[in-house]
């Protein structure tokens, strides 16, 4: 199965494609943005991810000769299939890094070239931003409420969206995880691996004891084992400890026990005691089962003693969102701004070619975010983009720009950035963050706002449309 | 990007790999059943969907010399890699067909082989039965609350989890759509694509009327025209009927319009009106915008005008719930029936090799399902699995088998099934599926029960296995 195709898209991009291509418009320039409306899991921020696997797919897409005679077959023009011959995308495209926090309605990414290219790679891009973002989120929040001491895994692999467990397991671990059990994943990416035993390891044994100790015996140095076959306390911990003795014999140690059921605050520190009475205060303990920051915040708040945590479903599925509502609006065409008109304006979008900056305040944190135009500088001040009335002063001297300049006429501009470079960006970006736009509940919504001259340019577009409507 | 790969699996898998290996257990035969334990969508059943994908995967699988390579860099024993090196599934499976109808805790699949086979592909056969099932399930409640004449298109792939885009339209198919926009799967599956335009092709004209008449000059004989970029009911509906009358001077017809925001049932009984009113009752209304089968049953429910459904988000990620809780347990090792002990019944399996059988009612419906031993017949009675003094009779001759085998010595033993074919079946099976499980409100438990033998089984194993504890 390939995907380096560019069939993955909507029908209607080659729809709208034809009627450009067969009026002559196709190769006019047009420029999209990529932006969200609503943070993911009530939260105050999303974690931009996917722009590696966007830039390198942008870099390689084409149409095979299969996927033109399937074209034809479906009815397309010849003109315009012969045209798709030859695609490639040859624009430009201006992004913020990948690991950077971004905010509703601020752009992230701008793309630039001949319409049909833009229209044909949407999908695409808002197919692995969208879902790549939403999980390194929801790592972020884990990472966020089980602070940097603890050890998270991701084991979602099984309970993943098909496919989309590759891209699972990268995106969790930019967003704070420090490891995957997906083994493709560590070997594409890099990453740490790491994994335990099933309860039918356990099981295919007559007794827990010697499924232990034959684990233990083939895997000397990283032996960790699930306790809660049979019965955690009464059977899982003291076989464990045995087997945790007989290592000490032979000079090894036992790294740690895993539990997967039952009440995990009451069992871990149960454990934990039942371990340390054994003199293995080093033996860690790893806890698993429908874990999300939610319940890891209970854990916490319970002073459990465990070390390392184990998520998967809730993670990789992004649960309970499932999905980051990310959009890719068109805001300049053929020199013109553009604009979509709604009775609400959080509908419409911002016309022309825009830069964000982002206002730090005194302890180097992020305060703010100003849309303006890419010609302008920093703005002095910016408008609440849906509450005119609201208006905020900003220090031009403390604003950076967001939106860089990554791929020309088709072509990177930067070399690939491997995602451990990408992780630790991320987690130095999101100490950036003040907490109050991590917290769980009623996050303090982060200041974006309009540039006086976005804010002109949108109305005098909007009262134009609104007058040829009449 | 492949997934053709024995590295698409969770570390652990390796790891109890390598202590069979070493213990020389891995050509050891064990049976694992795949089975969930809680409908989606509290819904009453699932529509199993992926099983030809499962079995393309089991009869490709492999490591390339470089996954070998990666394992032994992360300090796999050297022994048990070179056995990797010729690793194929030989092994043999039993399934229900896909697109049938199939209820909590009765086994779907079983799985027998070589015991570390059978852990390598657990991974894989989780992540995509897990999930084609979800996305059947979900497009079968769409199907059944938007009835059988109506049109429903899936436009997902935008925010569909990233790769698992093209596994979502399939299932989408297979559980009763008639179409995807996704190009990728329209191809690959040989099933209908569908699409229109985008508001970015609207706004890339100075007016509206210019851009549907360029769009219907191109698009002559499947021509939708997306109706809200600027206003609805005073621009898009008033342009869409002087283009429908310009394409009747042609000898075509204008094929629908589309609404894409706004409250869709008002929207589209004005649409109705003014449509027909201009001589066009021909002209289809499609609407879109977060449709789920709630906000269709409410549309319904407000005896609104629209022929089609295009449903993108909430179908794709299986919204609300995202995954389905399916699990591979062990059932057999060695010869002999294996269980998992626990506190709670719910989270026991059912020990041996098993066959389920499906008894109808006079209706020729689905009324029950009975768990026994593969070596018995229909059996004349059940019991409540975890409410042992709930106990049903039961009709042999009223009874099918639900398990047929479909792989043997890591060979199909029947040729591919096409995804048409498939939902074909699915569409009959739907039928005789009583509709008290198929409402979305507190459905009908289907029952599902074991048969006097299993039970037994299970109760002697979980006495000695308590006993061996204390």
């Amino acid at each position: 199965m390939t995907f380096n195709t560019a069939l993955y898209t909507d029908l209607y991009q080659l729809a709208m494609g034809q009627a450009y291509y067969l009026k002559g418009k196709h190769q006019v320039e047009a420029s999209f943005d990529y932006f969200y409306r609503k943070a993911p899991f009530d939260g105050g921020y999303v974690l931009f991810c996917g722009l590696e696997d966007a830039l390198e797919w942008l870099e390689q897409v084409s149409f095979s000769e299969e996927d033109l005679d399937y074209l034809l077959q479906e009815g397309f023009n010849p003109g315009f299939v012969d045209y798709l011959r030859n695609f490639r995308f040859t624009g430009t495209v201006q992004s913020v890094a990948e690991g950077e926090v971004v905010f509703p309605f601020a752009p992230i990414m701008t793309v630039t070239g001949p319409v049909v290219e833009c229209q044909i790679v949407e999908t695409f891009l808002l197919n692995t931003l969208n879902f790549q973002s939403l999980i390194a989120t929801k790592a972020s929040r884990i990472r966020y409420i089980s602070g940097k001491d603890r050890t998270l895994a991701e084991f979602g692999l099984r309970r993943a969206q098909g496919y989309a467990g590759l891209q699972a397991s990268r995106a969790a671990f930019i967003g704070g995880f420090d490891a995957t059990s997906n083994v493709l994943a560590g070997k594409t990416f890099g990453i740490p691996v790491t994994g335990t035993m099933a309860h039918a390891y356990v099981q295919s044994y007559d007794d827990e004891l010697t499924a232990f100790r034959d684990f233990a015996e083939t895997h000397p140095d990283n032996c960790v084992l699930l306790v809660d076959t049979y019965n955690t306390l009464e059977s899982g911990i003291p076989n464990a400890i045995t087997i945790a003795h007989e290592l000490e014999q032979k000079g090894k140690r036992l790294i740690g026990i895993r539990l997967d059921s039952g009440d995990l605050a009451y069992l871990s520190k149960m454990a934990r005691k039942m371990l340390d009475d054994a003199g293995l205060s080093y033996v860690k303990i790893a806890a698993s089962n429908q874990l999300d920051e939610h319940v890891i915040r209970s854990l916490k708040e319970q002073q459990t003693a465990i070390d390392i945590y184990g998520v998967g479903t809730n993670l990789v599925v992004g649960h309970e969102n499932a999905a980051l509502d990310g959009v890719y609006k068109l805001c300049n065409f053929e020199g013109e701004p553009r604009i979509k008109i709604s009775e609400n304006l959080k509908k419409m979008n911002f016309p022309g070619e825009k830069q964000v900056y982002r206002y730090y305040n005194g302890k180097q944190e992020y305060m703010a975010d100003a849309i303006t135009f890419a010609s302008l500088e920093a703005p002095e001040g910016m408008a609440h983009p849906f509450e005119p009335h609201k208006r905020m002063p900003l220090d031009p001297a403390r604003a950076k720009p967001l939106l860089h300049p990554v791929m020309k006429d088709g072509k990177r501009l930067t070399g690939a950035r491997g995602v451990r470079e990408i992780a630790a960006a991320a987690t130095e970006n999101l100490k950036h963050l003040p907490v109050e736009h991590k917290r769980f509940d009623f996050p303090h919504v982060y200041k974006v706002g309009l540039s006086r001259q976005i804010e002109e340019l949108r109305n005098n577009l909007k009262a134009e449309k609104l007058k040829m409507i009449k």
